[in-house]
């Protein structure tokens, strides 16, 4: 068996994907259960249903795609990732590992190589944190860390997880997603680095050992609004500006660790009422902390939480904390990090370990099933952003890979 | 002559305007050309025929209600002021100067008076600012500060302004809206204070003899995006800390003057993409700056500038300043000022001379005609807010002494 990735049609597919898009070319923008992700969805299965892989859509849209092994009762052997992209984002982060993983799979197929444990592409559903303000709802979901009651209680414009993916066409109860602890063997997933190790070192694959711990949460200040002619400056009690306190401790809170892994992100600032002349009432702030150093990540956490209180009590405003998740990281397999540095040694690409700062659905696959993770260069480390660039020969590079690795674990 | 306000009706009529609003009671939402602003429109004209005005609506919406005089051909006394209200506003902010302006001629009319000079009620169109970015739309027209090139750059959610208003039914060129500088004889608005002083110091009326210098601008920060996970904390722009520090210095700037009348707020941040787990590439602040000082005023102009090349020259971000506007103040017409004075006194009302912070359509009025403004306390100064409160002894009281002035300018 010797798989070849065909490039061409790899970056064929990945263009004709980045086309399903709520945002000109070259920004991305597919929100999940969207118009522009359900027609993403249905060239996807048409291209596994090219592949003669039997597909399967669980009821909050995960889909399986399989190709069935030799002895179909042993637990598969599983690789995928997402498409779904943030506002304003690029083409490669997730896709590269569904287009990826199919042509592995493609590529396994034309070698001749038959699988003895099925090999099963998941496309997870809603990666990104956009619509219902959770990343790796799919996952989450699949491996337990998200119950029934997810349906209900997330939201997007007021309306429930239930009611956006029955009106989407996913029915069922999400009770049916859970899978079992035994019903993978192994899940590999392939991604751009979205960090800028491997181009600066000139690598060609990361062999992911963990995934960093993130930690997110909502703030929400509430102050008094007013005249913005009227109000005097001693008397004002701005949401806003006290937010803006808190969104620079937070820069310095992650800054002061001293490690380079500490990162602390406020992504999202919402003002209210929002009006030129209105001293602001409500600032509702959303902010995302990674570290890979659990003890390191929760004394960000405590910074933050103090800093929210020095804010208080100078200021005059009332602070809510709310935690949107807070996950352990993860610890990649020990048997996959092996087969995927094995692989790059038979193909002679250079690869180093590393660990994963962007955190991915294996996070949460790896609490139902050995994981391991692929990474691939991307340009200046950039992603989430309408540049973002990995080369056709490194897409290629880790499709084979991912191939000789599935190869391995399948049998 | 005696005019007496009907306080009953001025309440039931303010009741049944803050009835035409986009947020439930007691918050009142009312974007100009919008559903809730044209039926409050079409009410208001109702009342303008029940009390036998003739009503005559310029192209951008501007309306005048004419109590004909008995010498039609001198040039009319005017009263008047908005109706449009801020998302989330309370209900006096404009109308108790409309609702008002019309029970004082109705007292006046109740009365047998019988005005020389003809009596105007103008409803100005879109005092506030939210639609448009720019506040007092339909008196800069009148007053020639805005010509006709407003119809096309002035925009709302991609539409220009002669879009908008055609759709609700304004038609005709903005250059037919200015006024000539002898139109009218003199204008005077009743407002609240929107600011403690009154109650404060237990008073009636605010004899105001000038109005604040207001100037707003848009600052845009142009940072650099990325993953919130991958992006190291050395390598970040991030727009919105950025951002964050120079409304922080905003505030500094404000309050370092050493004036209690300098007020400065951030009443507007948005953030670009906006997801919790993207490093923001953008934020966009809108900023106003007042001072009844021109040049304090332009201290604190010129030290948001400082403040932008420290934070541009620190952080590595590009920092655009947009000036949206930057009026100079208007002192009131002595004039009008005694006048209402004279009423006060007659009426024995405690009254006090004082300057307006906030400002209104009379800061442009003052360029075409001799100017005054009647206020009245409101509770706690509050503004722009859902509890925001004027009591009905107040607004009656302001009415009629309102109704004295009319009287006293069209003699």
């Amino acid at each position: 068996m010797n798989a070849s990735a065909d490039g061409q049609r790899l970056l064929t597919e990945l263009d004709t994907l980045a086309s399903f898009s709520e945002s000109s070319s070259p920004a991305v923008t597919r929100i999940v259960f969207g118009d522009m992700d359900l027609r993403a969805r249905a060239y996807l299965k048409t291209l596994f249903a090219e592949a003669s892989l039997v597909v399967r859509e669980d009821p909050v849209g995960n889909t399986f795609a399989r190709w069935v092994g030799r002895n179909p009762s042993l637990p598969a052997v599983a690789t995928g990732s997402h498409c779904d992209a943030i506002p304003n984002a690029g083409r490669y982060d997730g896709t590269v590992g569904v287009i990826g993983g199919l042509e592995a799979i493609r590529a396994l197929q034309r070698s001749g190589f038959v699988p003895r444990r099925s090999i099963d592409l998941v496309m997870f559903t809603s990666e990104e944190p956009t619509r219902f303000g959770i990343g790796c709802l799919g996952s989450r979901l699949l491996s337990g860390d998200l119950d029934t009651s997810a349906g209900e209680m997330l939201t997007s414009g007021g309306e429930t997880l239930n009611t956006v993916r029955t009106a989407a066409g996913f029915a069922g109860s999400l009770g049916d997603v859970r899978l079992s602890a035994g019903a993978y063997a192994a899940f590999v997933e392939l991604h751009i680095e979205q960090g800028p190790l491997l181009e600066r070192d000139g690598l060609d694959i990361g062999v992911v050992t963990a995934i960093a711990a993130p930690a997110s949460l909502r703030i929400v200040v509430e102050g008094e609004g007013g005249h913005a002619g009227a109000v005097l400056m001693p008397d004002r009690r701005d949401a806003f500006t006290a937010a803006a306190e808190i969104a620079l401790a937070i820069e310095t809170c992650a800054r002061g660790t001293g490690a380079i892994d500490t990162v602390a992100t406020t992504g999202v600032c919402e003002v209210f009422p929002g009006a030129i002349n209105s001293v602001p009432s409500r600032a509702r702030l959303e902010v995302d902390v990674r570290d890979i150093d659990l003890a390191r990540r929760d004394s960000v956490l405590e910074g933050i939480e103090r800093a929210c209180e020095d804010v208080r009590a100078r200021r005059g405003v009332a602070i809510r904390i709310e935690p949107i998740n807070s996950d352990p990281p993860a610890r990649c397999a020990q048997e996959i990090v092996d087969a995927i540095a094995a692989a790059c040694d038979r193909r002679q690409l250079r690869h180093r370990q590393m660990i994963s700062r962007a955190y991915h659905d294996s996070l949460f696959m790896s609490r139902i099933t050995p994981m391991g993770m692929i990474f691939i260069p991307c340009r200046g480390g950039i992603s989430h952003r309408p540049d973002e660039y990995a080369a056709p020969e490194a897409i290629g590079r880790g499709t084979e890979v991912l191939a000789d690795t599935l190869a391995a674990l399948a049998g």
